[in-house]
């Protein structure tokens, strides 16, 4: 199923593009008169938001951020945030603390939208303006279309927001190339050699690809069931580095250009030196030759990337999972619908 | 060193405290007319800024997150900060990303609090008010003393700042609890025997102690040069729990009261049912029936705290760190300035 489903991103993201572009309206009337976005969300979603906020600081200098959400479901903190969109994420649009968060956050002032991948949940019904995923339904545990919907979701948001109008003739590239990515079998079965035999890992990243890091990490961790890091350029740098070493492999993800690009190539020679195995996914030729191994990305500037760049990531997830002998449609330990506190 | 300056942090926050105190009136000035905090840090720092993020959200009211640096160093994003007070913490105010930052903010039209070590460091001259941490010259790698000194002056800031004065009644009595904590070495060696034997580790908290579980695991990390996770509960939850099995120490920080207390005191009881080793820090008699062992923590309320649960963390690092033959002072690969890019 997870197979599936990878092949079908294209489509879901080319059509989630359509529909948020018909929004678009709707969304600018939603943030007039508001200074801050806000994102809520958990998990994968957690992982697409992280890409929104950086697109909404770079493309739209507006400031965002990620809300914690204990701060509305324990703390009960009365924030004003009458100058603020929030931007709730969540594919089943069910995970009750993401609808609680997005009810307190209303109630406080604050303009919602919700992304999630049903229009009649209580996510989208109650919100101001619901910007429904196309991904249709999702059988597998691990998100793939509905993670890439979200991300498509979420760009066409800070498109509809760009007074410059310069993000939507980007994004028409991209169901193309996750289309064509989709299909490119090419390094996988390289890759997946490389990790099934690794011990120890680690998935690093920065800037607008940084979520795009966390969300392998995350992947590999679910659907792999081994314990794997999702680590910002910066914190690696700032200390774990130290502990990098021969037994470790390091994945890189990289856009093929941008200020982020040249800092990441360094890094990676940086981990070859000290003994790790590099594995780059995306980057460019340069990426290449600092790794030991290269899954190639997206051809897509660095703004728009992300919605691409899981894509081969996501084949070499699966594929892993069935060579360690797993079910990556329904890993141990996980269920569909998330839920931070147990019921 | 490190075990030296563990000791002298009860002096380091009486005085840091009494000197953000008598600053407190600045304080109010440079937020005057701003309706947002946004920290910026790296490190133990940004640690220490998580704290300050939740304690401004929960206790002021104030919409506070932390900045992604990138932002502005790599991107050079405009956005428009004229409504924000920005806070920069760097324990040498020397970072250059972070002065870099500030700096930034600035040009957009924040107001700016630096929190360091060093009067005269850039981070201060620049600042608008500069917020200067006694603690002293700090001599081991491990920050220990200049980052109780940064929880304490973050604390300060939003005591400051809360029209209700309720914050530095029970900041009154931080320091007393931080000393008796320095000398409290009475779990150490049991927590030491636990650890020495571990080979997977993972640090968990959350909320106000979040932050907390973080520089736990940053602290292991570095000074034990072995690989350790700092997750949040609700990232445990929503995914790597599933990978949570026999073999793993999980250690789970938590304060002694508080909206977070019972649902910890639940995930305990979770890993130890999935055959995980848990050590407590901090918490109530239910964490310590719920875990295999427990290091006692402060007798303070959850708002501040952190800036004591740490102590017994730090006490166990820097025997951990004998005990395996390391030098808890000056760990391998790592220097005292911060930088996150080579220069």
């Amino acid at each position: 199923m997870m197979r599936r489903e990878i092949a079908e991103q294209g489509e879901a993201v080319a059509a989630t593009l359509e529909e948020v572009r018909r929004r678009a309206e709707r969304v600018r009337e939603a943030m007039s008169g508001r200074r801050r976005i806000l994102f809520v969300a958990r998990g994968s979603s957690d992982n697409a938001a992280i890409y929104g906020r950086y697109l909404v600081e770079t493309q739209l200098g507006v400031p965002a951020s990620l809300a914690a959400p204990s701060i509305a479901t324990h703390y009960r903190a009365r924030l004003d945030l009458s100058d603020t969109l929030v931007v709730s994420v969540s594919q089943s649009g069910r995970t009750e603390e993401i609808v609680e968060v997005q009810r307190w956050a209303a109630s406080l002032g604050a303009a919602t939208v919700a992304v999630s991948n049903d229009a009649e949940s209580p996510l989208a019904i109650e919100s101001d303006v619901a910007l429904t995923t196309q991904a249709g339904t999702e059988r597998s545990v691990p998100a793939t279309k509905s993670y890439t919907s979200q991300l498509a979701a979420l760009a066409g948001l800070a498109a509809s927001l760009d007074g410059g109008e310069s993000l939507w003739p980007l994004l028409d590239g991209v169901p193309a190339e996750v289309a064509r990515l989709e299909a490119a079998e090419d390094g996988v079965a390289g890759a997946v050699d490389l990790l099934a035999g690794s011990d120890e890992m680690l998935v690093t990243g920065r800037g607008l690809v940084f979520g795009t890091a966390l969300e392998v990490a995350l992947k590999l961790e679910e659907t792999c069931l081994r314990p794997v890091r999702g680590l910002s350029y910066a914190d690696l740098r700032h200390g774990p580095i130290a502990v990098v070493g021969p037994g470790l492999t390091a994945v890189v993800v990289a856009a093929p250009d941008g200020p982020m690009l040249a800092p990441i190539v360094e890094l990676a020679g940086d981990l070859s030196a000290r003994g790790a195995q590099v594995m780059a996914i995306g980057g460019d030729s340069a990426l290449a030759a600092a790794s030991a191994y290269r899954v190639a990305g997206p051809d897509l500037p660095e703004l728009v990337a992300p919605i691409a760049l899981i894509v081969p990531a996501q084949l070499v997830v699966e594929a892993l999972a069935r060579r360690l002998g797993l079910d990556p449609d329904a890993p141990r330990g996980l269920s569909k619908i998330t839920a931070t506190d147990p019921a």
